[in-house]
């Protein structure tokens, strides 16, 4: 039998006490910098002071934990949005990879234009040809068939500029963000003009966002017994809901019932949602990612053809919400430029 | 300085693994008996059989906890639904406080029949004049004024055989199977035929369900800027999305985007819930509660007008679900009868 010391039994108790304190706080645990990809600055003091305000108990600003709810934007908010939506680089080529069933198409627009790459004609379809291609890409199929056609297409297809995975195309920043918030007790929701069932497809892997906590734009979707009597989900060529605009605060009250405390997005199409998360009666964050930087990522706004933001910006500047300048504000831009 | 044995020092160290091993598994720790209100009998170990077998790391149905989803219908499964749904006794209650503001009511049915406390005439009013009691009742308001005339109504309104709140009349042997799956890595979800936005206002304190996991029939809600710029949701007079039968499922992939391994109803209304609960290719359990127990509460099935249950038990019985049998398998079916 060796001998111990009373230091050392001491510095095992010490340890114990550590272990079970750890284990009980491990959620509030202080990091040295829990956003290392963001400079400091107003932006970056804003967002940690509301962490701090709001998870301090006892605190006037305390906001009790199945009330941090955080709600952001996809497209031009958690991921890049350019040159196109990445959805819609998704259903062209679906649409190629579908036209040797379609023979037809080669003669009928829109989808002629996809097949010939001819972007001018494709446009001037407008609207409605824009949204037949997304219906005809997205619908017709399972839910279970539209979610592996989705992932086949994340691990094949890149970005025309970065030669990238498009999910590779997150925004380092913004996955700090988020999982800062989680680390304090918040529960992430995307809130996305995008398919809910596009998203899904990645988000969980991505974002560490959950198909539940995931709202978009959704398509209707049939129950059926299929030949062989299983049970199967179709979508249906009909759009159900458009999560955008003042549809945002509609789906956030639909889904999660409860107003956000934190608010991002990037367009005007976030306004709404920022405005619903700014009339709350506690304290609360609204954010806008403004896209600045040409170099790393790309810089737009009020001319925008996608994530036009124009009066959204005007709302933030006057009531002072945190607006991100891409290119001031953050040292990265993607994981793989860390 | 005291000296300690190596001895001390080991049963330390032990305590030292024991606190770090406990905090890694603290939501798998074993009760003595998870369901204390349930009788011992098949159904009950087919429960705790199964909640074993889907946590039991490296076993061969082991489910990782993201995937654990259970959804609970509510109106029969975890509170009572007789002698008419508990949501049609406050819209009935509702008529009445209203009525002052309504004079053209004492004439027009289906009103007349509620003020004058015709149930005859009004059950003849069939399901046109009993919607139009609803969406009169539950529209109209912002979604804010709804929540607060729910929760004014379940702190003042009785049910009539037991004079008691209709929250108190939930199904304690549930209550403990809702906890019982939550502290397994358990998500539990309602997805249920009645109102969403009357669920939610008492789910979270009652069966500890929060907003966003309650999954309901909707009302077509529109975002307002008020009088004075401040943004409202306005309820609408439209049913939005009915979540009963076939609807669930679909409810089930809108809201939360994975299928359930766990699911539980009462009535033909879950049948196709349980269904596509079924056809999930892991392990899996379906529930339904048999109503059988008319002293302690009620027993209705295959004719009830409300809670039917017919085509479900046929499915049940053929693919050996779970059927409570409330008389038998509960002990007590309230909370106040402990």
């Amino acid at each position: 039998m060796t001998q111990s010391s009373g230091q050392d039994r001491r510095f095992l108790r010490a340890l114990l006490v550590l272990a079970i304190t750890a284990c009980a706080t491990l959620p509030a645990q202080a990091q040295s910098d829990p956003l290392p990809s963001w400079n400091d600055g107003a932006n970056k003091r804003a967002i940690i002071d509301f962490v701090n305000r709001v998870t301090k108990e006892e605190g006037p600003d305390f906001v009790a934990i199945p009330e941090r709810i955080a709600t952001f934007d996809n497209d031009g908010t958690l991921w890049s949005e350019q040159p196109i939506y990445f959805q819609f680089a998704f259903a062209i080529d679906r649409v190629k990879a579908l036209a040797p069933s379609h023979p037809e198409w080669k003669d009928q627009q829109p989808f002629k234009a996809v097949l010939e790459g001819d972007a001018k004609t494709l446009m001037a379809s407008g609207e409605k040809g824009l949204a037949e291609i997304i219906i005809t890409t997205h619908t017709g199929i399972t839910t279970e068939e539209f979610t592996q056609t989705v992932l086949n297409w994340l691990i094949t297809a890149r970005h025309p500029r970065f030669k990238r995975f498009y999910t590779e195309l997150v925004f380092q920043p913004m996955l700090e963000l988020l999982a800062y918030l989680r680390q304090n007790g918040f529960k992430t929701f995307i809130v996305s003009g995008g398919s809910v069932e596009f998203m899904r497809a990645f988000a969980e892997k991505i974002y560490g966002i959950p198909p539940e906590q995931v709202v978009g734009t959704s398509f209707v979707t049939k129950y059926q017994l299929g030949a062989s009597g299983v049970p199967l989900l179709q979508r249906e060529p009909k759009i159900e809901f458009v999560d955008d605009g003042p549809g945002k605060p509609v789906a956030i009250q639909k889904f999660i019932g409860r107003r956000p405390i934190f608010s991002f997005g990037n367009s005007d199409g976030d306004q709404q949602m920022l405005q619903w998360t700014a009339a709350g009666n506690r304290m609360k964050l609204m954010g806008l990612v403004h896209h600045t930087d040409a170099e790393r990522e790309w810089a737009y706004d009020r001319e925008s053809h996608i994530g036009n933001l124009n009066k959204a910006l005007d709302e933030a500047i006057s009531h002072k919400w945190v607006v991100v300048d891409m290119k001031r504000d953050w040292k990265v831009v993607y994981p793989f430029q860390k």
